[in-house]
């Protein structure tokens, strides 16, 4: 399978699994609305890099997809949480995502709230059920993992700050070291949490974890930069989402520099590849996720 | 000790416990100022209901406080962020919370929003990290009720049911059953989950289980009941929030009548102490809770 093959089996496995949570959900009666809005929110496309981290990482270690889906789908469901919450009217107050009306226009701002809310727990509930993983010390170390990468030290402490620069104003003149430490919470830590969940799920030993997590903090933050360099050269037709709205909060790009953020992209594509020799051959669809998040144009 | 001398001396515990969990999060880098709003989430007094059903409930199989407190203070991050969420200006829009202005008056909207989104993930990283309890089993079994009390099923379900009545006035004329489908969801499978704690805290057999079960959805039930009698009978003074505010919604009292629901909440106070019949003396403590809960007028 090539790489472009994989990302859209990931894609296509988790897309499923998530309708299957919601189906669940639908028959158990939880309002029609809800479900409604709980699928707008979840299966309206994107590239499920997060859940292709789960499943690549996992498969390192020999675990199959299907042991590694559940893990996969609620980190998906924390990032479309995040999201949801993100574009609200009073944070981002965005009207697009992917396309599409984000779920407060769609629907209205309590059912945007709930709905993130709601995803947030689904995600927990999904990884702590005894169906998920036999192994409940797994099942424990996947929570609390996935609640770290979640919580202050994750993606609400990195919206905070990025709010606060922009809401309050502070810092008034953000160094690299302030837009790096804000980007490693609100971008890095759920990517770095993909990565190491495959070692969580294969049980691996401390430096096949450690070196994991190494390559997900590496890639989550040539993620964030190939975003900002996207957010100034890209175009809002080909991403879905009003280009260039980003600009007002403080990127690598704007405080470095177009040129500087390329060098730096360039040096962490080879780091995070550096980060993957301990795994040989078997890693070579995780070297591709390097290039592809690099060198991806929408 | 007395019983109000237990409920002080859990809520004692588990503000102690809240206040440590911020200071370790202001020593490792969250901004001040988020901080601050947690605190004035966390902090701002209150019964302090379930945490203390959680402490009791577990000291029935022997379980000291100090053992279930990470429980406790799980259950009560997680009531705190379903309060601060259910204040916003796009819920119910409540400018009162315990005599305090809510999160969102004393700082903005964004900030409460970002608030109840942490405390529920830090609700998580309490259960499931190892210092809690050192048998994964029961981390991952805590987790996953908790996780099960916060979703759909749960505080979510029987808010978004809330606001669905009041703001897109379904359904026009809601029965009995309705009403108590909506509160079992939100506020009683919390209140049933803190109870349900301590069997699990205390590796209780299914009996042992499904008795506290059993009490903590007959206590929920009768917590709402006397909660909406106290909003037709209370004074804005007395309880620190705009009393009759909950009366635009239905309450078993506005659809039964005060008498009925009255005889009601009698009939749900005897229920609720014959379901601790399998634990004798022991009980006394939660008992007296059950008498608490329908006799307190604030």
């Amino acid at each position: 399978m090539s790489f472009s093959q994989r990302l859209e089996r990931a894609a296509r496995l988790v897309e499923a699994q998530l309708a299957r949570i919601l189906d669940i959900a639908a028959t158990e009666g939880v309002p029609s609305r809800l479900v409604t809005a709980l699928r707008h929110a979840t299966l309206g496309g994107g590239k499920r890099l997060r859940p292709f981290l789960v499943l690549e990482s996992a498969s390192l270690f020999r675990v199959p997809p299907e042991a590694a889906l559940p893990t996969a789908a609620a980190v998906e469901c924390m990032h479309c949480y995040s999201l949801v919450h993100d574009d609200l009217p009073a944070m981002d107050n965005d009207d697009l995502r992917r396309g599409q009306p984000t779920v407060h226009k769609a629907f209205d701002e309590w059912t945007a709230i709930l709905v993130g809310d709601a995803l947030q727990a689904v995600a927990f509930s999904q990884l702590a059920g005894p169906q998920a993983y036999g192994d409940a010390a797994t099942r424990s170390e996947l929570v609390h993992g996935l609640a770290l990468a979640a919580g202050l030290g994750g993606l609400v402490g990195g919206q905070y700050l990025d709010l606060e620069a922009d809401k309050l104003g502070l810092p008034a003149q953000p160094t690299a070291a302030d837009v790096e430490r804000l980007q490693a919470m609100k971008t890095g830590a759920l990517i770095r949490f993909a990565c190491e969940a495959g070692a969580i799920l294969g049980r691996a030993d401390a430096a096949g974890r450690q070196a994991l997590a190494q390559y997900g903090t590496l890639l989550g933050s040539a993620f964030q930069i190939a975003d900002d360099l996207l957010d100034v050269e890209g175009e809002a037709a080909v991403m879905g989402k009003a280009a260039q709205k980003d600009l007002r909060k403080a990127t690598l790009v704007s405080v470095l520099g177009v040129e500087e953020a390329k060098l730096r992209l360039a040096r962490l594509e080879a780091e995070a590849i550096e980060a993957l020799r301990p795994f040989g051959d078997d890693a070579e669809v995780l070297r591709d996720a390097v290039r592809f998040v690099v060198q991806r144009r929408a």
